[in-house]
């Protein structure tokens, strides 16, 4: 396996760890961006959301949430989390990651994305989009 | 509750419902800011990942999950998930919600945000984050 996140979870590769247990681990992002950008990934090889399971992402979440409380101990006021899932998503190691961003009032960090504005209207988007099972 | 998301859930403000099922609720976003731009929240109100409990949390990430899977079947190739906890992380309505956009290879969406680079070297972060009671 080269992926390098699973290598990581391996301690092949040394990180920042700053949470462990059985199914997860959440480790500094390196690419300093943004000042305690973590990541947050199963210890098993999922890629995305997609083919992630129930358990895994339950596992996943917990220690999302973990981690979250924690930073609140820290002194941060909130946090930001995202996830791409698929390279077309932007992701870019194909190991299902959520990344956490904490947050403090006034940090003058702007944490959305710079969308392009939309180009369909909502109603042709709800007629293509809408699970007409589950309603 | 004059919460607004409470109001959607209750069918007293109108909404472009995608999903629905006893504990989530997923619409679209009316700020039309990206193509497909959708929300799924709790119905029971919880503001943040923080005050969520894990079982709200589990029914909302499932929902979250089915709606991805769902995306794929209407032509779409990967999705990003975004949260904002507290208004320090940008939150703007106070019932936690995830944001949901669908993408396409090629979409020319940059869905990451434009972080200002990092302040604080990453072993002081480590020093400061890492869980010990868990390392």
């Amino acid at each position: 396996m080269n992926c390098v996140f699973c290598q990581i979870v391996q301690k092949k590769i040394p990180s920042y760890i700053i949470y462990e247990d059985d199914y997860t681990l959440v480790f500094l992002d390196i690419a300093q961006d943004v000042d305690g950008h973590m990541l947050a990934i199963p210890k098993k090889h999922v890629q995305t959301i997609f083919d992630c399971d129930a358990e895994t992402l339950s596992h996943l979440m917990s220690t999302v949430q973990k981690v979250s409380h924690h930073c609140k101990k820290c002194g941060y006021d909130g946090i930001n989390l995202l996830n791409a899932s698929d390279e077309s998503a932007g992701q870019s190691v194909p190991h299902f990651h959520i990344h956490i961003i904490p947050r403090k009032k006034n940090d003058q960090i702007d944490a959305w994305p710079h969308f392009p504005g939309s180009k369909t209207e909502l109603t042709t988007l709800h007629q293509t989009l809408k699970m007409e099972e589950f309603l």
